[in-house]
């Protein structure tokens, strides 16, 4: 691609370095920005340097955070003793979203993954346990995905908390509510018939 | 979508304000920023903001550029008597990429389309009436794209061309090179038997 303008080529190749957008986008992208108002792209650079520059994470939790403590740490309605750990906060969102959890999070801030080079001390782990070790956690729900990498991550904390009074659970994996069994993977509608929960306790849930 | 953090909900609001980029996917750039070191993101808001304060406009075909008149025009080689008249500067990029042309080009921002308001007077073509009437040009070959809108704005600017000594044409349509005809629409492949060219001139250009 051969750019008339040095100021052009050098803003197409920033875009185009976000993942998921090529040049052709990233050029696209940049000449609507220069059809609109310059206050938009003001705008928009401004609050990109911004958040990169005095974000901000709780550091219980390590959700993103204006504050010393995010909100849902320093809500004092919220289940101290039940923590959620997650890969990163748009699981946060995600579970919020539901409004079926009043616990606490921990954010990783990704999975072990030995082909990506991230390893155990690359993530939030040592303050999840030492938050454990603290003794207010009475159980830990994991909540990654159900990958090779998240199993292994599970794993790994499972094996660090030996000898520290937490229960720990994972979250329920099964068919999707309003699926149907004919289309589901082997893989998923196998565990959830190994995970088969009484009936009461389906009616109550729904 | 509930953000923890007002700096970050600032990011993915504007962020999501580029075409065909929604909340999701804004978030999910926006986090992926927040994971690269801050140069990346200061590298990216600066590149941006300096285009858009900075940008240059050719003054005589109003392609960008960093110099008063753009490569193209400055370039002694190519033949001033040939202007091409495209939509934006994606289609010069397009054209230049052929090695195929040597005129120059005029650059009109746009087509006439009532729909999103836009009328001849928001774009580029009074002074390509002016740049016909200074009497260099001999030929104007239009180049938009052959939608309602592409053919009005040929039509309008053809229109303000009475009385001026110049040739008009318009690039061929027809099917694509390597397509097979069973797949190509009835509007292209009537165009193309219409404007059939003798089989002489195909030789020389293949």
């Amino acid at each position: 691609m051969e750019f008339s303008s040095k100021l052009l080529e050098n803003a197409v190749y920033e875009m185009s370095q976000l993942p998921g957008i090529g040049k052709r986008t990233a050029l696209r992208l940049v000449l609507h920005l220069l059809k609109q108002p310059e206050e938009r792209t003001n705008l928009l650079s401004e609050a990109l340097s911004k958040l990169r520059n005095d974000v901000n994470f709780c550091k219980r939790c390590n959700n993103i955070s204006d504050t010393e403590l995010c909100e849902i740490c320093s809500n004092p309605k919220r289940d101290a003793s039940l923590v959620c750990v997650v890969e990163d906060i748009r699981d946060v969102m995600a579970i919020e979203n539901t409004s079926q959890y009043k616990g606490l999070y921990h954010v990783l801030g990704g999975k072990i993954s030995p082909m990506e080079g991230i390893g155990p001390q690359d993530l939030n782990i040592a303050p999840l346990i030492n938050r454990v070790k603290q003794g207010e956690v009475q159980e830990l729900i994991f909540a990654l995905s159900s990958t090779m990498e998240g199993d292994t991550t599970n794993f790994y904390i499972y094996k660090q908390l030996e000898g520290l009074e937490v229960t720990t659970s994972t979250i329920a994996r099964g068919i999707s509510v309003g699926d149907e069994l004919e289309y589901a993977d082997e893989v998923t509608l196998g565990r959830s018939i190994l995970n088969r929960i009484p009936f009461e306790s389906s009616i109550k849930a729904g």
